[in-house]
């Protein structure tokens, strides 16, 4: 409807995830109306973050040398490694300052619908971290949906032989959250889950 | 939390109209993922969009030469001009099929709380395109909202001793809402029963 270029940059942001015609549009106006130096900014960090984001060569996070931030962090523990679907789920348990291990991105989760299995995801590189025995303890921490448990029960399985420990992430109700509202399968594991607090 | 080149980008999206945190982080990781060639369509698209786009010298439109492709359309009749707050606008009309005349956008809206006044609008030019007698109508088809009222009500009385005919598009649009996002049927009943403001 609009003219070339308009047209090119709302049917590119459209392509974007989570992006409808409507806010592509309203996005593409805002640029239009923009300071040329805004647009240039957003032309910079796209142009950057393809020329200088890597992915740690160790733990496949998101990374600007060979290694992560975490992984050339000396005061990380090398024997504790907390098994994650995607660079996101790093900084999400990051932000909990509760982990102070290294950590194991796959990539994604098993999901037979989308043709991803286990050789789609980086479960060999996990395998060669743990040949010098240094590694203790696994933390399956994949998301606690139907992917993220078929990819954990898969690993806990692989795992399983070699003599360490391998934990998952407890499964129950949102801290904050009411009890009446949560899903029953949610409520199941709470119960499963649950631990003594007397007696 | 990411590492700079991430962090950068995550950061500049947020900043767009309608993408928080969540989604600049989602589209951040997207592009991360995404081939080099579709991140380099989409900066291209945005470099072009700040260098090719210009506004319409007659009627304030998006346009890519000196006029935009409605102006420079013969069979547009130049006697019937439609006034608009923004580029979306007309091509909201434009897919209604309802209208043959010409536009003018006038860059906004009465708006004392953004400290929009008259003089911040492209009222000036409408006035210079009056002066050769040409023009018989003049639609105002502002928002039918606060400020699109008081911008039309504001033009009605500019125009009003000139001897054409002011016409508003006509209610059956929803009140308090944006024009851009009424549907095609809505707009065209508007544009069919459209009353006249004076004269």
């Amino acid at each position: 409807m609009y003219e070339g270029a308009v047209q090119d940059l709302i049917d590119e942001l459209g392509r974007l995830p989570g992006v409808g015609p409507k806010s592509a549009q309203r996005i593409a106006f805002h640029l239009l109306a923009a300071d040329a130096d805004d647009v240039r900014r957003l032309v910079d960090a796209l142009t950057q973050v393809k020329a200088r984001v890597k992915f740690c060569e160790v733990c496949g996070n998101v990374a600007e040398e060979e290694r992560c931030r975490v992984c050339r962090d000396p005061r990380r523990s090398p024997t504790v490694i907390c098994v994650v679907e995607e660079p996101k789920d790093v900084v999400a348990i990051e932000r909990t300052r509760e982990f102070r291990g290294t950590y194991h991105v796959l990539g994604g989760a098993i999901n037979p619908i989308d043709n991803v299995g286990p050789d789609d995801l980086r479960i060999s590189q996990l395998m060669s971290r743990l040949a010098d025995g240094q590694v203790t303890e696994i933390i399956l921490a994949t998301d606690p949906n139907v992917e993220g448990e078929a990819t954990a029960t898969y690993l806990a399985r692989l795992l399983g032989p070699m003599g360490l420990r391998v934990t998952r992430l407890a499964s129950g109700l949102p801290v904050g959250g009411d009890l009446e509202y949560a899903d029953e399968v949610t409520l199941g594991r709470a119960f499963e889950g649950r631990r003594v607090v007397h007696g």
